[in-house]
């Protein structure tokens, strides 16, 4: 019996194939050591295979490519969807606060609710922490957008957020919070919205139904600074959306390997100046972005950091390594949650 | 760009999987028109496809097998875990009572847990019914075991369990109930328990890890009269080796297309004497039974029904057109879940 994925006690790993009629078999999927696209080679038995030195302890999205034909691994269940595909995942543990460890761990829900907005039938995805089904206390809510290459699950089967969460909480480091993964993309296929400037689906849906279906039917306290956006990639420049057009309303903004997509940003300005000058920017507690060194968006961050700070935001914004990647968002989100509610990370910063 | 699958208005449904240098692709699945293989036919742009008769209202797995590979549907996000593979799901609208429709939904979450007896990680996935989060009302439990092919999420991938309750809870037809659906397979693959009469690892599980989690982390109504239990295939084995090994513990027993495994009936019989002859029998609210006529376990229920009722069960028990395939599970759950709790059915039959 094949055996694939096989994760060995020093964080190697190898991925398996049978596939013995196939004249080229290829690995493709979240960047490992550097590299998207791998070759495997084929043994006597038909099977094809590849083993990786050591892996980063973390999630690794993954599909093989046979003769052309792309197949997630026949030999594992264990999946993460995509915006019009699903890939493997292959979970590396070694992470105190990635793995799935021996804690109290909150829930994560499917929510199917019909949308008012696109007058059809949407999901979302939605963490309550340990404790939430049997006490009646209300909680903050962080809502936490995905990106372009991803679904409302993907916070989950390949960010690793809700064990994140279940982490942090243990350790004292983050509040307990609700936190909630949308579906960003609001046409069937393709970049559905978050482009700021352009009729914006996704922030009508959110402000329409998403926050409203929340409020009415979670114990959520709602306030502006009982509420946190942060989202990755297109998710950022969604939030970044929402975040300067209805700025009163939120508390903590993230914005993770994003910034304004937009070329001419004179233009753009002209256009949010409204935005841009709302007083009530004075109240955001954090305005936090964070982008990879090698990350192709990194000039549209500076970017909307100097704009940001022209305008009297005060953007806290730091470079990590890397690229347009799970490694860093997965990062991102374990500095930015101790940073929201009063948890660990925003009393340290206070003293 | 490839489509698949296609589902046009009258039901007719269309798989397509583009792979020019294949020399055979296969669809296989869940029984559609009595059939679980079929061969696709190549087109010269290199796409095979398949168009189906109309098909009836439901969810079905597949996968495509594509010069011996399995392969999920590369062009859909839709998916159902089995119990080591993952295959693609195709959802056929027009029942009433199984599609996604404009009723309030419940939610259901993926539970992550520490399982004492097992020593590890574990996962369930609940249902809480609509209302769940904003009241504090206790609510009975409804524990719905999958089958050996299956995993913790089939019963809502695969199932369509949660719009079922969703429907029939909108249509005044079932109580709200919160339901619980564990994963039954205890040894890391294969068919891990259920046997009554051999070591029972579920059963196990089950009285220390799963009900108590539940029972203390959700507002469960704790009583016998507010705990139903019912299971599919293997499943249905695990629920008649809880409910004759604890009949105490529950009001109502569903068993789905399945029955005692054991050849040797009489030799069953003796080894559970005390079990069978538990007075507490006589608090049960339903003994439910239902079995296709074209069932390879047709015989197992038949044995069983007359076990029970030898030992002074009584033991509703019904077989309906159709063999082992989700067509029916997801019907038997349709008719049982309103004679659970004080629900529709349950009234009318004392009528």
């Amino acid at each position: 019996m094949v055996v694939s994925p096989e994760v060995s006690g020093d964080r190697k790993v190898t991925f398996r194939i049978l596939a013995p009629k196939a004249e080229t078999v290829t690995w493709s999927g979240g960047d490992i050591q550097g590299k998207r696209e791998r070759n495997l080679k084929k043994g006597d038995d038909g099977v094809w295979s590849i083993t990786l030195d050591p892996v980063e302890p973390g999630a690794y999205r993954y599909n093989f490519s046979v003769d052309g034909v792309s197949v997630i691994d026949p030999r594992s269940p264990a999946v993460s969807e995509s915006n019009n595909n699903v890939w493997s995942v292959v979970v590396v543990p070694g992470s105190e606060l990635m793995d799935e460890r021996d804690v109290p761990h909150g829930a994560v829900a499917a929510v199917h609710y019909h949308s008012s907005v696109l007058g059809r039938a949407r999901r979302m995805h939605v963490y309550t922490p340990p404790g939430y089904e049997t006490n009646d206390t209300k909680y903050p809510v962080f809502y936490l957008l995905h990106g372009a290459s991803d679904s409302d699950d993907s916070w989950t089967s390949v960010g690793r957020a809700n064990f994140i969460l279940d982490n942090l909480i243990a350790a004292g480091k983050a509040k307990p919070m609700i936190v909630v993964m949308p579906a960003g993309h609001t046409s069937a296929a393709g970049f559905g919205g978050g482009r700021p400037g352009s009729a914006n689906e996704f922030e009508d849906e959110f402000m329409k139904d998403i926050r409203p279906y929340i409020e009415k039917n979670y114990r959520a306290l709602a306030d502006r600074q009982n509420r946190a956006i942060a989202g990755l990639s297109m998710g950022g420049a969604q939030t970044l959306n929402l975040a300067l057009g209805h700025v009163a309303d939120f508390g903590y903004v993230g914005v993770f390997s994003s910034g304004i997509f937009q070329r001419n940003l004179d233009d753009w300005e002209s256009k949010h100046q409204a935005e841009l000058d709302d007083k009530a920017k004075d109240g955001l507690k954090l305005f936090w972005l964070k982008t990879g060194k090698d990350d192709f968006l990194l000039q549209s961050t500076h970017n909307t950091v100097e704009l940001l700070k022209k305008h009297g935001f005060q953007p806290v914004f730091d470079e990590s390594a890397g690229g347009h990647t799970w490694l860093n968002w997965r990062q991102y989100l374990i500095e930015f949650a101790p940073q929201l509610f009063g948890g660990a990370a925003e009393k340290a910063a206070k003293n």
